[in-house]
């Protein structure tokens, strides 16, 4: 199997897998989710860059032929170990998200919201004024969201109450742009959008999956039978329904095959 | 080395160790606590069985004479397992604690708060209702505790209202008693404490460093000089206030070698 390999900590990046199915239907993907091991973004640097290596091994046995890594966590403090590690090409999401929230800003006052371990990492922010040095960039780190999402709490009050504590600085900054820097935040978009208006938001695996599909058209890498294959390396309880709330896409079943990622070198 | 060795998903079981630590002044002690991959409570049963034989085998290799398995998930889910596994007897928290709430309630209506993981296997009910068949048992699956803790929010708003939420079945339901079936919850026992006036509270890991303490003492396997001996599988930010804050004793510190848990086999 020829194709692109997409991996995240867990399911989110399934959003990634819809995008980019949705601008390439031919192409052949595979996905692996560390649904064991999520989450990634309260883990430290080295931790972090040793699991990444081990779901990239685990893709490049697919033979793969680029990856995107769908995790900003993983995208925003391991990827330059995974670009001298494998001889494929990666792609992020940070750059990627990065351009788009510049393009969309028009006050150049830009809120990031992402796990502790994004961040802390300041890799959003340096990419941003990269790119627009004068822009003022507000960081959030929300370390309850990827909890509140993976526990499908997403409707309640605690989701509420603890969007409007992370959004309280941005807002006040006036960010007239929100990066939504981890792949779980999508399916909190309807309530940001809610309590940010009229405010620009931008999805970092998406804007990942429209680089990873640039990437394989200008290097003729488009080609496959659109084949999804999906794995995992855990199937906890409300697995199946978290994975439909990403993935929208019924016919798509994951691989009964679990993989220990830890295995992978 | 000799001693007793404790391992927990994370950093919680250190309220074990302090306890264990308060019984028998003299015991030697070794801790793992598998930060690298917290939280347990959300994984499959498959999966935490794999963690606990991993995390066990490292306890094994510094020679311990027992084992007190600290992690609420692990001792519903995988305990059978482990003993099964292991030529050192092994002591869980879901017995003691069941012993100790049958003993506290008057009314016989017990409620029991839990990691999804814990609260699923039925483990606390099936103890409870065997020492005291008609109890009445009102389990509530409290799935945000362990990140609120984790993420130094115990103090704040979203807390309050988590466990408001939680709290609401066994108090409509009149329980004069509620067990902290995971390690995580006696850092909130405050708060849980001022939304439950008047009801006893029983914390799992107290109970299980009891348990220890008597299998210990009957057995004769009490010696060693007090030396406690700290391993983690990860240092992440906030790892040592965290660890503080459940340890309570500065003077004892971490081994600074990161423990690969996923090694141990």
């Amino acid at each position: 199997m020829r194709g692109v390999g997409i991996f995240d900590s867990g399911l989110g990046g399934l959003c990634a897998v819809r995008e980019l199915r949705r601008l390439l239907p031919e192409e052949d993907i595979v996905y692996f989710g560390d649904v064991a091991r999520i989450p990634y973004g309260t883990r430290s640097r080295e931790t972090v860059c040793r699991y990444a290596a081990q779901d990239a091994a685990f893709l490049v046995s697919k033979n793969v032929d680029a990856i995107l890594v769908a995790c900003g966590t993983v995208s925003s403090t391991a990827l330059e170990e995974l670009k001298a590690r494998l001889s494929v090409p990666v792609v992020g999401v940070v750059e990627p998200a990065a351009e788009e929230a510049v393009k969309a800003s028009r006050n150049r006052k830009i809120g990031v919201l992402g796990t502790q371990g994004t961040i802390a990492s300041g890799a959003y922010k340096r990419a941003i004024t990269r790119l627009s040095p004068d822009a003022q960039v507000v960081s959030v780190a929300c370390p309850l969201l990827v909890p509140i999402v993976e526990n499908g709490e997403t409707d309640g009050e605690i989701a509420h109450l603890a969007l409007q504590n992370y959004l309280k600085a941005p807002l006040a900054a006036g960010c007239d742009t929100l990066l939504l820097g981890c792949t779980h935040y999508p399916l909190l978009k309807d309530k940001i959008a809610s309590l940010a208006p009229g405010v620009a938001l931008i999805d970092a695996g998406q804007a990942g999956a429209n680089a990873t599909a640039r990437l394989l058209r200008e290097n003729r890498l488009v080609y496959g039978t659109g084949k999804t294959e999906l794995y995992t390396s855990d199937f906890s309880q409300g697995f199946s329904t978290l994975a439909q709330r990403f993935l929208q896409d019924e016919s798509i079943q994951f691989s009964k095959e679990k993989v220990n990622a830890e295995d992978w070198k």
